[in-house]
């Protein structure tokens, strides 16, 4: 939206090239979060809020194993380039990251 | 919203009286949605996308299990004095948005 | 299997009616985790331990909502006969039975 | 256990440095499950069977997080010194694996 123009230059992210399809599905889910607050302002059936909820999260963990395939193949396998260390420091904050995914 | 007057006669639903802590948790959501969009939109650091992610889902989910419970107590135990078979047929339908969930 | 005899005068559990098959479920569960011992211990590859242990997952997942949905039944439906309070305590237990669950 | 001999020269996966703690922990798994075939065959109470089920589940959760963190590691840190295509197809595995654990 009002991004700055210098930030066109960042290429370190791992998803930059799909931005656009990102922001796509994240604006979709924004949609069915709206979709949520409509059922439960107009009173649905609770089982039908609860399966549009299970929907809005699926679709929010698609996100994010996009996201960690991405990031593992550019960020870690750029770190694997530059040592043990960093390789290692980067694979501990994405494990840490995988873990708070599985338990969310 | 534009809410139907006519609706407010509704009282079968068991968050009816939480509905408003119900939207104002879903407006909450929809607003970190929308900071993700942000994030993903100014090339934020994948694992702090992923982190936020995370935050979402475990909102939604705080959700959905304030429904359900409140839903077992409201359409669940008035179904048990309707009878047996009314009864089975509201636990079925409520263990399959269980499943959903545990499974999302 | 050295269960005391008075115990068979328990009928209150929601899945007495089919300890059998849940025990046979269990059982093949135990098979599996010996199976991920077998695996470890004869250095399988990571991604075939991985899968199969979301496997044992899945099947574990599985005892959990089919006992889950025996005792919203039975626990849950007989409550709500014992008056309002007995069934709030009951579906308080149930629901942080459910949100474990989903958390897990 | 019978492990054959030529089995110890496998140095390729990631986990054979810790492989007596996964072993260890696998076993104590087992341990719960015939645990909870214990309860189920003393008829013990739903929702203490459903709280020991979800302790088996993080257990379980847990080994497969520390198997994935060490595969990242060695398979993955490896493939990136193998090329752009080796290192694709290890995170596409990888990858696949963690969307079975969040998923399940």
């Amino acid at each position: 939206m009002d991004r700055p123009a210098e930030l066109d230059d960042v290429t370190a992210r791992g998803y930059t090239a799909d931005k656009d399809v990102y922001l796509k599905r994240l604006r979709r889910i924004e949609g069915q979060v709206r979709g949520l607050q409509r059922m439960v302002s107009e009173d649905a059936y609770c089982i039908d809020v609860l399966t549009q909820v299970s929907a809005v999260t699926k679709a929010l963990q698609s996100v994010a194993l996009g996201l960690l395939e991405e990031h593992l193949g550019h960020c870690v396998g750029s770190a694997a380039h530059q040592g043990e260390e960093a390789l290692e420091a980067k694979l501990k904050e994405a494990s840490d990251a995988i873990a708070r995914l599985v338990r969310s």
